[in-house]
């Protein structure tokens, strides 16, 4: 049996952000790759659309200019024959401030030939923004219970 | 070739949510179900983590008293034998105000014999809650292209 892409991508990905190792990474991504990150554009400018192995590779070059994972931990998944989809919660550093982050995500991830073609990924982007701001963002209540 | 779980309550919960009509829905979630929805509790108080059939189905009947789903599409999906996974952009309608919102989120879903067991939900959270309360939110620019 064969190992899954994901697993090889996941690696890759993890060595390409703390270790600034972008090698492995650009052997696995599709040339015409698709790649969404959906989330505040203004406050990270790696957020947003990419089509294309060069457009994704300097995505991944911000990241780990601005990001150290320091762990993560896969919560749901769900794996089919070149797909793959998880609910993971990151532990990050800000290489800036050296703030400690925790971040959930959604990543939904597509394969070809062991190559990246297509890739998804949500964030909890409210719980981002304050922690990378650094204050709480004020609220009113919308919804309470009725 | 039976219905995937995932149809059946897919259905049932757009019907509890615009028609306020829960019984449907009540019939597939499973006594000990396991829900999350992960966004700002301070915003909507049925984010969050609940546990059995009846905190489920007040977290459903509150989300029905502020939304209503004007149309959604399934922008990937992944269906396990008892599992599926979707990430989905909604158009809603804020009951109190007409106000339309748009929204990704992204869910995993496990069932046993047909019936919902566990249920997690990641919500693009700062895009809702900009588009709640009605005015952007600043941010300082922190990741430039560098």
């Amino acid at each position: 049996m064969t190992e899954h892409s994901l697993w090889r991508f996941s690696r890759a990905f993890h060595r390409a952000i703390n270790e600034r190792q972008l090698a492995d990474i650009a052997a696995l991504l599709d040339e015409d790759v698709e790649w969404a990150i959906y989330g505040p554009i203004d406050l990270f400018s790696f957020f947003g659309a990419r089509r294309g192995k060069p457009a994704v590779l300097e995505v991944i070059r911000q990241i780990a200019e601005n990001f150290r994972v320091h762990r993560f931990e896969r919560e749901s998944i769900m794996l089919g024959a070149d797909t793959a989809a998880s609910m993971m919660r990151y532990s990050l550093t800000a290489q800036d401030s050296n703030k400690p982050i925790a971040v959930r995500i959604a990543h939904f991830a597509q394969f070809r030939n062991g190559l990246l073609t297509r890739f998804r990924v949500l964030v909890d982007s409210f719980d981002l923004v304050e922690q990378t701001v650094g204050y709480p963002i004020h609220l009113p209540r919308i919804a309470v219970a009725q």
